[in-house]
Protein backbone atom coordinates (compact mmCIF):
# COMPACT_ATOMS: atom_id res chain seq x y z
CA UNK A 1 0.00 0.00 0.00
CA UNK A 2 1.23 3.11 -0.84
CA UNK A 3 2.53 5.70 2.33
CA UNK A 4 0.24 8.70 3.40
CA UNK A 5 1.34 11.49 4.95
CA UNK A 6 -1.05 12.17 7.92
CA UNK A 7 -2.79 10.23 10.72
CA UNK A 8 -5.43 11.92 12.27
CA UNK A 9 -9.20 12.79 12.83
CA UNK A 10 -11.32 13.61 15.58
CA UNK A 11 -15.10 14.59 16.10
CA UNK A 12 -17.28 17.34 16.82
CA UNK A 13 -19.85 15.06 18.27
CA UNK A 14 -19.91 11.51 19.74
CA UNK A 15 -23.46 10.71 18.66
CA UNK A 16 -23.51 8.21 16.44
CA UNK A 17 -20.18 8.11 15.42
CA UNK A 18 -17.23 6.26 17.47
CA UNK A 19 -15.43 9.20 19.25
CA UNK A 20 -11.44 9.79 20.05
CA UNK A 21 -10.80 12.76 22.68
CA UNK A 22 -7.04 12.63 24.58
CA UNK A 23 -8.08 13.32 27.99
CA UNK A 24 -6.31 16.42 28.46
CA UNK A 25 -8.40 17.95 26.03
CA UNK A 26 -11.55 16.93 27.44
CA UNK A 27 -10.21 18.51 30.45
CA UNK A 28 -8.60 21.64 29.60
CA UNK A 29 -11.17 22.44 27.19
CA UNK A 30 -13.31 24.68 29.59
CA UNK A 31 -10.28 26.63 30.62
CA UNK A 32 -7.83 26.79 27.68
CA UNK A 33 -9.76 26.88 24.00
CA UNK A 34 -7.67 25.29 20.97
CA UNK A 35 -4.25 23.97 22.98
CA UNK A 36 -2.51 22.72 20.85
CA UNK A 37 -3.44 19.86 18.35
CA UNK A 38 -1.38 16.27 18.37
CA UNK A 39 -1.29 16.52 14.93
CA UNK A 40 0.97 19.90 15.09
CA UNK A 41 3.38 18.04 17.85
CA UNK A 42 3.19 15.09 15.34
CA UNK A 43 4.34 17.50 12.42
CA UNK A 44 7.09 19.01 14.35
CA UNK A 45 8.34 15.64 15.81
CA UNK A 46 8.13 13.97 12.57
CA UNK A 47 10.24 17.04 11.20
CA UNK A 48 13.01 17.13 14.09
CA UNK A 49 13.24 13.01 13.69
CA UNK A 50 14.59 13.64 10.09
CA UNK A 51 16.65 16.34 10.28
CA UNK A 52 18.18 14.89 13.63
CA UNK A 53 18.64 11.41 11.10
CA UNK A 54 19.94 13.89 9.07
CA UNK A 55 17.00 12.15 6.32
CA UNK A 56 15.54 14.16 3.76
CA UNK A 57 12.37 15.05 5.33
CA UNK A 58 9.34 13.53 3.02
CA UNK A 59 7.30 15.82 1.06
CA UNK A 60 3.92 15.71 3.68
CA UNK A 61 6.26 16.61 6.31
CA UNK A 62 7.59 19.89 4.25
CA UNK A 63 4.11 21.05 3.94
CA UNK A 64 3.88 24.53 6.68
CA UNK A 65 1.07 22.28 8.69
CA UNK A 66 -0.61 18.86 9.36
CA UNK A 67 -3.43 17.72 7.66
CA UNK A 68 -6.22 17.28 10.47
CA UNK A 69 -9.22 15.33 8.80
CA UNK A 70 -12.74 15.52 10.50
CA UNK A 71 -15.44 13.78 10.64
CA UNK A 72 -18.38 16.14 11.23
CA UNK A 73 -21.31 15.01 12.58
CA UNK A 74 -24.80 16.59 12.12
CA UNK A 75 -25.30 20.02 13.62
CA UNK A 76 -26.57 23.17 13.25
CA UNK A 77 -25.53 26.53 13.12
CA UNK A 78 -27.76 29.08 14.37
CA UNK A 79 -28.56 32.87 14.70
CA UNK A 80 -28.98 34.34 18.57
CA UNK A 81 -32.24 34.94 17.55
CA UNK A 82 -33.03 31.39 17.11
CA UNK A 83 -30.78 30.82 20.33
CA UNK A 84 -33.07 33.14 22.19
CA UNK A 85 -36.43 31.62 20.55
CA UNK A 86 -35.40 27.56 21.19
CA UNK A 87 -33.42 28.70 24.58
CA UNK A 88 -34.78 32.29 26.21
CA UNK A 89 -34.53 35.33 26.08
CA UNK A 90 -30.91 36.42 26.24
CA UNK A 91 -29.57 32.63 26.19
CA UNK A 92 -25.90 32.47 25.75
CA UNK A 93 -24.32 29.35 24.35
CA UNK A 94 -21.96 27.51 26.29
CA UNK A 95 -18.76 25.84 24.80
CA UNK A 96 -19.02 21.97 25.44
CA UNK A 97 -15.98 21.17 23.23
CA UNK A 98 -13.16 23.44 21.63
CA UNK A 99 -12.92 22.53 18.02
CA UNK A 100 -9.74 22.37 15.40
CA UNK A 101 -10.48 25.96 14.00
CA UNK A 102 -10.10 28.64 16.38
CA UNK A 103 -13.20 30.38 18.14
CA UNK A 104 -15.29 27.20 17.10
CA UNK A 105 -17.14 24.94 19.52
CA UNK A 106 -19.34 21.97 20.07
CA UNK A 107 -22.11 24.10 22.24
CA UNK A 108 -23.41 22.17 25.01
CA UNK A 109 -27.17 22.87 23.54
CA UNK A 110 -28.27 20.12 21.24
CA UNK A 111 -32.29 21.11 19.71
CA UNK A 112 -34.63 18.40 18.32
CA UNK A 113 -35.08 18.72 14.22
CA UNK A 114 -38.62 17.37 13.01
CA UNK A 115 -38.28 15.75 9.54
CA UNK A 116 -41.71 16.51 7.08
CA UNK A 117 -42.69 12.57 8.02
CA UNK A 118 -42.41 13.10 11.73
CA UNK A 119 -39.78 12.04 12.55
CA UNK A 120 -37.07 13.79 14.20
CA UNK A 121 -33.56 13.88 15.49
CA UNK A 122 -32.95 14.71 19.03
CA UNK A 123 -29.89 15.99 20.25
CA UNK A 124 -28.80 17.65 17.47
CA UNK A 125 -25.32 19.52 18.14
CA UNK A 126 -25.53 23.31 18.21
CA UNK A 127 -21.80 24.58 16.73
CA UNK A 128 -20.90 27.67 18.21
CA UNK A 129 -20.19 31.10 18.57
CA UNK A 130 -23.69 32.54 16.66
CA UNK A 131 -24.16 33.26 12.96
CA UNK A 132 -25.57 35.09 10.96
CA UNK A 133 -27.42 32.15 9.23
CA UNK A 134 -29.62 28.97 10.05
CA UNK A 135 -28.14 26.10 8.98
CA UNK A 136 -28.27 22.45 9.96
CA UNK A 137 -25.78 19.30 8.02
CA UNK A 138 -26.74 16.41 7.83
CA UNK A 139 -25.74 13.16 6.80
CA UNK A 140 -27.70 11.80 3.38
CA UNK A 141 -28.16 8.92 6.68
CA UNK A 142 -29.67 11.36 8.73
CA UNK A 143 -31.67 12.59 6.18
CA UNK A 144 -33.35 9.65 4.25
CA UNK A 145 -33.97 8.59 7.92
CA UNK A 146 -35.83 11.70 8.84
CA UNK A 147 -37.55 12.09 5.35
CA UNK A 148 -35.83 15.33 4.16
CA UNK A 149 -34.57 15.12 0.23
CA UNK A 150 -31.61 17.54 0.47
CA UNK A 151 -29.41 19.09 -1.58
CA UNK A 152 -25.62 19.32 -1.61
CA UNK A 153 -24.22 22.62 -0.64
CA UNK A 154 -21.42 24.70 0.42
CA UNK A 155 -21.43 25.88 3.93
CA UNK A 156 -23.35 29.17 3.88
CA UNK A 157 -25.19 28.75 -0.18
CA UNK A 158 -28.55 27.83 1.46
CA UNK A 159 -31.28 29.51 -0.98
CA UNK A 160 -33.94 27.03 -2.19
CA UNK A 161 -32.89 24.75 0.14
CA UNK A 162 -35.86 22.82 2.27
CA UNK A 163 -36.25 23.51 5.84
CA UNK A 164 -37.76 22.09 9.07
CA UNK A 165 -38.54 23.09 12.43
CA UNK A 166 -36.30 22.67 15.51
CA UNK A 167 -37.36 22.09 19.06
CA UNK A 168 -35.70 23.32 22.21
CA UNK A 169 -37.04 23.33 25.47
CA UNK A 170 -38.26 27.04 25.93
CA UNK A 171 -39.68 27.33 22.38
CA UNK A 172 -39.87 26.11 18.65
CA UNK A 173 -37.89 27.55 15.77
CA UNK A 174 -39.04 27.29 12.02
CA UNK A 175 -36.25 27.77 9.81
CA UNK A 176 -37.36 28.26 5.85
CA UNK A 177 -34.38 27.02 4.51
CA UNK A 178 -30.85 25.71 5.70
CA UNK A 179 -31.24 21.83 5.74
CA UNK A 180 -28.42 20.15 3.86
CA UNK A 181 -25.37 17.92 3.27
CA UNK A 182 -22.34 19.84 3.54
CA UNK A 183 -20.07 19.72 0.90
CA UNK A 184 -17.23 18.04 1.75
CA UNK A 185 -14.61 20.62 1.65
CA UNK A 186 -10.53 21.45 3.12
CA UNK A 187 -9.69 24.75 4.92
CA UNK A 188 -6.85 25.83 3.75
CA UNK A 189 -4.80 29.06 5.33
CA UNK A 190 -3.23 30.60 2.39
CA UNK A 191 0.42 29.74 3.18
CA UNK A 192 -1.50 25.67 2.97
CA UNK A 193 -2.83 26.93 -0.46
CA UNK A 194 0.39 28.18 -2.03
CA UNK A 195 2.67 24.87 -0.40
CA UNK A 196 -0.61 22.47 -2.27
CA UNK A 197 -0.77 24.68 -5.42
CA UNK A 198 -4.12 25.77 -5.09
CA UNK A 199 -6.78 28.02 -4.89
CA UNK A 200 -9.73 28.97 -3.05
CA UNK A 201 -12.95 26.94 -5.30
CA UNK A 202 -10.65 24.35 -6.70
CA UNK A 203 -11.04 20.74 -6.33
CA UNK A 204 -8.89 18.47 -4.71
CA UNK A 205 -8.09 14.59 -3.80
CA UNK A 206 -8.40 13.02 -0.48
CA UNK A 207 -6.99 9.77 -0.25
CA UNK A 208 -7.11 7.51 2.51
CA UNK A 209 -6.23 4.32 3.29
CA UNK A 210 -6.79 1.61 5.12
CA UNK A 211 -8.79 -1.82 4.10
CA UNK A 212 -11.80 0.41 3.21
CA UNK A 213 -9.70 2.93 1.36
CA UNK A 214 -11.12 5.29 -0.78
CA UNK A 215 -10.24 8.43 -2.90
CA UNK A 216 -12.96 11.54 -2.30
CA UNK A 217 -12.06 12.76 -5.74
CA UNK A 218 -14.45 16.45 -5.25
CA UNK A 219 -12.77 18.10 -2.43
CA UNK A 220 -13.54 21.31 -1.93
CA UNK A 221 -10.93 24.35 -1.39
CA UNK A 222 -11.70 26.74 1.30
CA UNK A 223 -9.14 29.75 1.92
CA UNK A 224 -9.15 32.07 4.48
CA UNK A 225 -6.39 33.95 7.03
CA UNK A 226 -7.85 32.79 9.77
CA UNK A 227 -8.60 29.01 8.46
CA UNK A 228 -6.12 26.03 10.15
CA UNK A 229 -5.37 23.30 7.57
CA UNK A 230 -8.49 20.80 7.91
CA UNK A 231 -10.88 18.34 6.44
CA UNK A 232 -13.97 18.10 7.02
CA UNK A 233 -15.86 15.29 5.59
CA UNK A 234 -19.75 13.59 7.09
CA UNK A 235 -20.31 10.48 9.07
CA UNK A 236 -21.43 8.76 6.13
CA UNK A 237 -18.02 9.16 4.37
CA UNK A 238 -16.16 8.86 7.26
CA UNK A 239 -18.03 5.39 8.25
CA UNK A 240 -17.50 4.21 4.86
CA UNK A 241 -13.91 4.67 5.07
CA UNK A 242 -13.73 3.89 8.71
CA UNK A 243 -12.02 7.15 9.63
CA UNK A 244 -10.05 6.27 12.90
CA UNK A 245 -7.24 8.28 14.89
CA UNK A 246 -4.30 6.35 12.73
CA UNK A 247 -5.76 6.16 8.94
CA UNK A 248 -3.41 7.47 6.71
CA UNK A 249 -4.71 10.42 4.87
CA UNK A 250 -2.94 12.48 2.36
CA UNK A 251 -4.09 15.63 0.63
CA UNK A 252 -3.53 15.60 -3.23
CA UNK A 253 -3.97 18.25 -5.98
CA UNK B 1 -14.99 15.60 -15.95
CA UNK B 2 -14.03 11.93 -17.07
CA UNK B 3 -16.66 10.02 -19.04
CA UNK B 4 -17.83 7.38 -17.11
CA UNK B 5 -18.83 3.89 -18.81
CA UNK B 6 -22.23 2.50 -16.88
CA UNK B 7 -25.10 3.96 -15.10
CA UNK B 8 -26.76 1.80 -12.57
CA UNK B 9 -27.84 0.77 -9.46
CA UNK B 10 -30.82 -0.95 -7.21
CA UNK B 11 -30.82 -1.37 -4.01
CA UNK B 12 -32.02 -4.81 -2.28
CA UNK B 13 -33.96 -3.13 0.75
CA UNK B 14 -35.79 -0.18 0.96
CA UNK B 15 -35.27 0.75 4.62
CA UNK B 16 -33.31 3.98 5.54
CA UNK B 17 -32.33 4.12 1.56
CA UNK B 18 -33.69 5.63 -1.90
CA UNK B 19 -35.15 2.85 -3.14
CA UNK B 20 -35.42 3.05 -7.35
CA UNK B 21 -37.74 0.56 -9.40
CA UNK B 22 -38.95 0.03 -12.70
CA UNK B 23 -42.71 -0.53 -12.13
CA UNK B 24 -42.55 -3.86 -13.91
CA UNK B 25 -40.03 -5.25 -11.94
CA UNK B 26 -42.49 -4.91 -8.66
CA UNK B 27 -45.17 -6.21 -11.03
CA UNK B 28 -43.05 -8.97 -12.30
CA UNK B 29 -41.45 -10.33 -9.67
CA UNK B 30 -43.48 -12.61 -8.28
CA UNK B 31 -44.22 -14.50 -11.25
CA UNK B 32 -40.72 -13.97 -13.11
CA UNK B 33 -37.77 -14.08 -11.25
CA UNK B 34 -35.09 -12.34 -12.11
CA UNK B 35 -36.31 -10.39 -15.26
CA UNK B 36 -33.63 -8.51 -18.03
CA UNK B 37 -32.32 -6.02 -15.85
CA UNK B 38 -32.15 -2.70 -17.46
CA UNK B 39 -29.30 -2.38 -17.04
CA UNK B 40 -28.35 -5.69 -19.38
CA UNK B 41 -30.79 -3.75 -21.99
CA UNK B 42 -29.19 -0.65 -21.89
CA UNK B 43 -25.53 -2.18 -22.57
CA UNK B 44 -27.49 -3.83 -25.76
CA UNK B 45 -28.85 -0.97 -26.99
CA UNK B 46 -25.57 1.06 -26.41
CA UNK B 47 -23.43 -1.73 -28.40
CA UNK B 48 -26.15 -1.39 -31.40
CA UNK B 49 -26.34 2.13 -31.53
CA UNK B 50 -22.25 2.74 -31.94
CA UNK B 51 -22.52 -0.10 -34.44
CA UNK B 52 -25.59 1.58 -36.48
CA UNK B 53 -23.32 4.58 -36.32
CA UNK B 54 -20.23 2.90 -38.00
CA UNK B 55 -18.52 4.10 -34.78
CA UNK B 56 -16.23 2.01 -32.75
CA UNK B 57 -17.83 0.71 -29.71
CA UNK B 58 -16.12 2.41 -26.76
CA UNK B 59 -13.95 0.61 -23.95
CA UNK B 60 -16.79 -0.07 -21.47
CA UNK B 61 -18.94 -1.01 -24.02
CA UNK B 62 -16.89 -3.60 -25.55
CA UNK B 63 -17.11 -5.28 -21.84
CA UNK B 64 -19.02 -8.47 -22.11
CA UNK B 65 -21.51 -7.83 -19.45
CA UNK B 66 -22.84 -4.05 -18.12
CA UNK B 67 -21.53 -3.25 -14.69
CA UNK B 68 -24.32 -3.30 -12.32
CA UNK B 69 -23.44 -1.39 -9.03
CA UNK B 70 -26.23 -1.95 -6.27
CA UNK B 71 -26.56 -0.43 -2.58
CA UNK B 72 -27.08 -3.61 -0.19
CA UNK B 73 -29.00 -2.18 2.87
CA UNK B 74 -28.55 -3.92 6.17
CA UNK B 75 -29.83 -7.78 5.48
CA UNK B 76 -28.86 -11.05 6.96
CA UNK B 77 -29.03 -14.54 6.02
CA UNK B 78 -30.29 -17.23 7.76
CA UNK B 79 -30.23 -21.14 8.14
CA UNK B 80 -33.21 -22.96 7.60
CA UNK B 81 -32.64 -23.90 11.48
CA UNK B 82 -32.70 -19.92 12.47
CA UNK B 83 -35.53 -19.34 10.15
CA UNK B 84 -37.65 -22.39 11.97
CA UNK B 85 -37.14 -20.90 15.35
CA UNK B 86 -37.76 -17.22 14.73
CA UNK B 87 -40.83 -18.15 12.32
CA UNK B 88 -42.12 -21.34 13.34
CA UNK B 89 -41.32 -25.27 12.46
CA UNK B 90 -41.50 -25.90 8.68
CA UNK B 91 -41.43 -22.36 7.90
CA UNK B 92 -40.09 -21.45 4.61
CA UNK B 93 -39.06 -17.78 3.84
CA UNK B 94 -41.16 -16.04 0.79
CA UNK B 95 -39.98 -13.99 -2.06
CA UNK B 96 -40.92 -10.23 -2.09
CA UNK B 97 -37.99 -8.68 -4.36
CA UNK B 98 -35.36 -11.04 -6.75
CA UNK B 99 -32.05 -9.39 -6.70
CA UNK B 100 -29.94 -9.53 -9.47
CA UNK B 101 -27.62 -12.45 -8.87
CA UNK B 102 -29.75 -15.50 -10.26
CA UNK B 103 -32.35 -17.11 -7.08
CA UNK B 104 -31.45 -14.57 -5.17
CA UNK B 105 -34.19 -12.76 -3.74
CA UNK B 106 -34.99 -10.36 -1.07
CA UNK B 107 -37.49 -11.93 1.60
CA UNK B 108 -40.77 -10.90 3.13
CA UNK B 109 -39.87 -11.47 6.25
CA UNK B 110 -37.81 -9.43 8.87
CA UNK B 111 -36.26 -9.87 12.31
CA UNK B 112 -35.48 -7.58 14.77
CA UNK B 113 -31.58 -7.29 15.92
CA UNK B 114 -31.09 -6.49 19.38
CA UNK B 115 -27.41 -4.91 20.19
CA UNK B 116 -25.47 -5.08 23.44
CA UNK B 117 -26.70 -1.52 24.74
CA UNK B 118 -30.58 -3.39 24.10
CA UNK B 119 -30.67 -1.08 20.90
CA UNK B 120 -32.62 -2.22 18.47
CA UNK B 121 -32.83 -2.48 14.87
CA UNK B 122 -36.17 -3.82 13.40
CA UNK B 123 -37.09 -4.90 10.33
CA UNK B 124 -33.75 -6.21 9.57
CA UNK B 125 -34.70 -7.95 6.03
CA UNK B 126 -33.87 -11.66 5.40
CA UNK B 127 -32.22 -12.39 2.18
CA UNK B 128 -32.83 -16.09 0.73
CA UNK B 129 -32.42 -18.84 -0.06
CA UNK B 130 -31.02 -20.10 3.46
CA UNK B 131 -27.70 -20.29 3.88
CA UNK B 132 -25.30 -23.14 5.70
CA UNK B 133 -24.29 -20.33 8.10
CA UNK B 134 -26.24 -17.46 9.92
CA UNK B 135 -24.58 -13.63 9.23
CA UNK B 136 -25.80 -9.84 9.60
CA UNK B 137 -24.16 -7.54 7.27
CA UNK B 138 -24.33 -3.90 8.50
CA UNK B 139 -23.52 -0.66 7.92
CA UNK B 140 -20.92 0.89 10.15
CA UNK B 141 -23.19 3.24 10.92
CA UNK B 142 -25.81 0.97 11.61
CA UNK B 143 -23.09 -0.53 14.22
CA UNK B 144 -22.43 2.49 16.21
CA UNK B 145 -25.71 3.05 16.70
CA UNK B 146 -26.87 -0.29 17.63
CA UNK B 147 -23.13 -0.03 19.76
CA UNK B 148 -21.67 -3.47 18.09
CA UNK B 149 -17.77 -2.88 17.03
CA UNK B 150 -18.15 -4.80 14.24
CA UNK B 151 -15.28 -5.79 11.98
CA UNK B 152 -14.74 -6.09 7.71
CA UNK B 153 -14.73 -9.37 6.50
CA UNK B 154 -15.60 -11.20 3.28
CA UNK B 155 -19.04 -13.09 3.50
CA UNK B 156 -18.88 -16.07 5.26
CA UNK B 157 -15.09 -15.06 7.08
CA UNK B 158 -17.42 -15.53 9.87
CA UNK B 159 -14.61 -16.52 12.63
CA UNK B 160 -14.17 -14.49 15.73
CA UNK B 161 -16.80 -12.04 14.83
CA UNK B 162 -19.55 -10.58 17.56
CA UNK B 163 -22.59 -12.27 17.89
CA UNK B 164 -25.90 -10.53 18.31
CA UNK B 165 -29.69 -11.92 19.00
CA UNK B 166 -32.36 -12.11 16.30
CA UNK B 167 -36.48 -11.44 17.42
CA UNK B 168 -39.11 -13.01 15.51
CA UNK B 169 -42.65 -13.27 15.42
CA UNK B 170 -42.62 -17.15 16.53
CA UNK B 171 -39.47 -17.13 19.12
CA UNK B 172 -35.73 -15.67 19.64
CA UNK B 173 -32.59 -17.06 17.78
CA UNK B 174 -29.22 -16.18 19.44
CA UNK B 175 -26.38 -16.29 17.07
CA UNK B 176 -22.53 -16.75 18.52
CA UNK B 177 -20.81 -14.85 16.07
CA UNK B 178 -21.69 -13.43 12.10
CA UNK B 179 -22.68 -9.73 12.79
CA UNK B 180 -19.46 -7.97 10.26
CA UNK B 181 -19.58 -5.06 8.00
CA UNK B 182 -19.34 -7.11 4.38
CA UNK B 183 -16.24 -6.18 2.59
CA UNK B 184 -17.41 -3.86 -0.74
CA UNK B 185 -17.17 -6.10 -3.96
CA UNK B 186 -17.56 -6.95 -7.48
CA UNK B 187 -19.46 -10.42 -8.51
CA UNK B 188 -17.55 -11.33 -11.67
CA UNK B 189 -18.36 -14.57 -14.23
CA UNK B 190 -14.71 -15.88 -15.69
CA UNK B 191 -15.86 -13.94 -18.57
CA UNK B 192 -16.11 -10.48 -17.13
CA UNK B 193 -12.49 -11.57 -15.03
CA UNK B 194 -10.59 -12.38 -18.32
CA UNK B 195 -12.42 -9.10 -19.78
CA UNK B 196 -10.93 -7.32 -16.71
CA UNK B 197 -7.85 -8.92 -16.29
CA UNK B 198 -8.20 -10.22 -12.39
CA UNK B 199 -8.67 -13.00 -10.63
CA UNK B 200 -10.41 -14.12 -7.17
CA UNK B 201 -9.44 -12.31 -4.55
CA UNK B 202 -7.67 -9.38 -6.99
CA UNK B 203 -8.82 -5.95 -5.53
CA UNK B 204 -10.08 -3.69 -8.23
CA UNK B 205 -11.19 0.16 -8.05
CA UNK B 206 -14.61 1.61 -9.07
CA UNK B 207 -14.87 5.44 -9.79
CA UNK B 208 -17.60 6.70 -9.21
CA UNK B 209 -19.41 10.31 -10.38
CA UNK B 210 -21.03 13.21 -9.77
CA UNK B 211 -20.59 15.99 -7.43
CA UNK B 212 -19.91 13.40 -4.31
CA UNK B 213 -17.36 12.00 -6.83
CA UNK B 214 -15.44 8.79 -5.12
CA UNK B 215 -12.69 6.05 -6.12
CA UNK B 216 -13.41 3.06 -3.99
CA UNK B 217 -9.96 1.91 -3.89
CA UNK B 218 -10.32 -1.55 -2.83
CA UNK B 219 -12.77 -3.21 -4.03
CA UNK B 220 -12.23 -7.19 -3.63
CA UNK B 221 -12.91 -9.79 -6.81
CA UNK B 222 -15.23 -12.24 -6.38
CA UNK B 223 -15.36 -15.17 -9.45
CA UNK B 224 -17.76 -18.00 -9.85
CA UNK B 225 -19.13 -19.12 -12.49
CA UNK B 226 -22.91 -18.47 -11.24
CA UNK B 227 -22.13 -14.42 -10.83
CA UNK B 228 -23.60 -11.72 -12.86
CA UNK B 229 -21.07 -8.89 -12.93
CA UNK B 230 -22.45 -6.54 -9.65
CA UNK B 231 -20.88 -4.46 -7.43
CA UNK B 232 -22.44 -4.34 -3.98
CA UNK B 233 -21.29 -1.53 -1.35
CA UNK B 234 -23.15 -0.89 1.60
CA UNK B 235 -25.37 1.95 2.92
CA UNK B 236 -22.43 4.50 4.34
CA UNK B 237 -20.78 4.06 0.74
CA UNK B 238 -23.84 4.58 -1.45
CA UNK B 239 -24.79 7.48 0.81
CA UNK B 240 -21.71 9.01 0.83
CA UNK B 241 -21.66 9.06 -2.81
CA UNK B 242 -24.93 9.50 -3.23
CA UNK B 243 -25.41 6.98 -5.78
CA UNK B 244 -28.65 7.42 -7.83
CA UNK B 245 -29.78 5.48 -11.08
CA UNK B 246 -28.25 8.19 -13.36
CA UNK B 247 -24.58 8.21 -11.18
CA UNK B 248 -21.54 7.22 -13.87
CA UNK B 249 -19.65 4.05 -12.52
CA UNK B 250 -16.72 2.46 -14.01
CA UNK B 251 -14.66 -0.33 -12.75
CA UNK B 252 -10.95 -0.19 -13.25
CA UNK B 253 -8.00 -2.73 -12.33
Amino acid sequence: MKTFGSFCKFFVDEIRIRCFFASDERLDMAVQPNPVHRAVVEHLVRQAVYQRMGKPVPATGQAPNPLVVNVSARHCHLTQEAVEALFGKGHQLTPMKWLYQEGQFAAKETVTLVGPRSRVISNLRILGPCRTLNQVELAYTDAIALGFDIPLRQSGKIEGTPGGMLMGPEGFFEMPDGIIRAERHVHMHPEDAAHYGVSAGDRMKLKIGGPCAVTFDEMLVRVDESFKLEVHIDTDEGNAVNLKPDTPCELVK
